[in-house]
């Protein structure tokens, strides 16, 4: 059936992980809004809704708009604003039920002239990550946003938001545990410094490890997780999922056999897994190879990664067993990396299901 | 015009490098294979037929598909044969001029009792990169497939065929030579091994940094580099082109300027520029941002890419300069994996060209 490296979902374990998710958040109290970007599929995002799922998250206009075109009305960008593509944005709002979010006053000057239908406008508060969003002790910031908020009747303040993604540094549990304490800490903080003044507003936080490092969820009032559904390696690695639990990995043709060095190569490079690595057992890798089906304890890693050759270090009698022409599976270091690359998924049910693409073709 | 990340093709400084190699490859008396893989466009591929090519390497059997869809009949597919593909080989092999890499002699005796049609195939020689190919020392190897060859009437025997990718990893400009020249000398001795017994047999070899590197080409017939066409910071570091020679860029909206810490965020993250990275002025980068046809001097580099977010270190005044909804040119470390994400390409001419997707849309 399959002649080249092939995306392959196994819709059993993300549909578990998705229950497992909408669980957590029902019994902490929290909204559940799940990010998109890792599966980019509106056939998954289907099995969310059968889940009682009705919000999303996502990290580009444009992947809102494919979103909002197969059905899903309440979209998060949790991204800030790329204001090249406000006109896309009003369009959006005027049918859907838009957030965007905001850490620059200029950009929310831009958003209140040029958008004229009604917007949600989140606050990124930087908790210490370092990426985006207005850093926390800002507070002159925040209230420069709040005040051209107030002044603008169509956007509506939906309250801050925050992404702890220095969680995926985290060399351990504790570490991850505290980086997450510290990070909801600094947003209970700001919930409470501005709940008189905007007794609606909410605190949208969440990314998987924090899923399973969390104790709990006190002042959080949405969870914005996303890798989930498929888990990884590094998911893995931080202990924020099981084996079980990884429900995506690509199968590659073997087409090299090098009992000399006990190495493979496989059909399957950079543009199938993507250039993502981690540390795992003490070695740099770029994926796990199993026989398809099998268990990572009785694989081996991807330890090198070009463009379309993938090199899988194994041994001895496992060389032994494999020819060109037989196939591996590939557990994928950063599933959301290697998912985007795809312009399908097949299921373990045998369906071939259709995705959002970064770049769309000409 | 533009509203997201897009990819820029400068026409202009592609062809200039075209004709170089071109000339570089008449003047050395060796046939002029380019590997496509860099940039997997149709109308690039036009760029080329226009300079008098008229062969092409792929990295895939689909890539090959694309390209003799294109127009294309001299198709050499430059990895070890996937066997899984056979079918799609003897398809093409009806009108193409195409030939195939083995190293494997299973491999080999799949290809003479599936593939009906004519074909050329390369024995593929792993001069020490590592990757794939048969270890130059093993000559018993070697034998065991050009006996398979022998008996096989609709295979033609092409020649070796080796990739020095460890000159990625050269050090410096002397040890790239260095370590090419062994190469070129490893690959100059199987021709002579092997002449009397097959004269027609040809040596191909090529990169871009070899291309740099060569001092001479004796003993080599055939030259099939890929990354010169674009060009990115990887050749720049290795020397192997100037910054005049960059071809390829991806052109970002700013979405968040943080002065605090004198960093600039791009909405530009791995999915528009792929996660390779490198060591450039002693620091790891992503890619290096300038103003829109601004040089590298004036730029800085890009210190941490996430799915769609990229961080750039600037310094106090560029940092003063930019806003949110401002454009930023990324230089790519690596223009093969940034090109292969794209579904197409914007020219500085202001066409919009199409090209070949690893994974198509459903």
């Amino acid at each position: 059936m399959f002649t080249q490296p092939t995306p392959i979902v196994d819709r059993q374990i993300a549909t578990k992980n998705i229950y497992r998710m909408v669980e957590l958040c029902t019994q902490n109290d929290v909204i559940f809004r799940p990010h998109f970007k890792t599966h980019q599929s509106a056939e998954i995002a289907d099995w969310f809704a059968k889940a009682g799922v009705n919000r999303c998250a996502v990290s580009s206009m444009s992947m809102g708009e494919y979103f909002f075109e197969h059905g899903w009305i309440d979209i998060c960008v949790a991204i800030p604003v790329n204001l090249n593509e406000l006109e896309t944005a009003n369009r959006l709002a005027e049918k859907a039920r838009l957030s965007l979010t905001v850490d620059h006053p200029l950009s929310l000057l831009a958003i209140k002239q040029q958008v004229k239908n009604p917007l949600t406008i989140f606050i990124e508060i930087d908790t210490g990550y370092g990426r985006s969003g207005v850093f926390y002790k800002n507070t002159q910031q925040i209230d420069a946003l709040l005040s051209i908020l107030t002044e603008a009747r169509h956007l509506r303040f939906g309250g801050f938001l925050s992404h702890t993604g220095n969680n995926y540094g985290a060399a351990n549990r504790a570490m991850g545990q505290e980086q997450f304490a510290q990070a909801r800490e600094i947003m209970a903080w700001l919930k409470e410094t501005y709940a008189e003044q905007y007794p609606n507003l909410l605190i949208s936080m969440g990314d998987t490890p924090s899923s399973a490092f969390a104790s709990h969820f006190q002042g959080i009032d949405e969870w914005r997780p996303g890798n989930f559904v498929f888990n990884d390696l590094m998911q893995l690695e931080l202990k924020s999922c099981e084996e079980t639990d990884l429900a995506f990995r690509v199968r590659c043709p073997v087409i090299g056999v090098y009992p000399h060095r006990n190495e493979i190569v496989i059909y399957g490079g950079a543009v199938h897994l993507s250039k993502d690595s981690m540390v795992f057992a003490d070695r740099k890798v770029f994926g796990w190879a199993v026989m398809p089906g099998g268990k990572i304890a009785d694989g081996f890693p991807v330890i090198s990664l070009s463009q379309e050759h993938g090199i899988i270090l194994a041994n001895e009698s496992f060389v032994r067993q494999i020819q060109p022409g037989d196939w591996l599976e590939i557990l994928p270091v950063h599933s959301c990396l290697s998912a985007d690359l795809c312009g399908y998924f097949h299921t373990t049910d045998g369906e071939k299901i259709s995705k959002f693409r970064t770049y769309p073709n000409l």
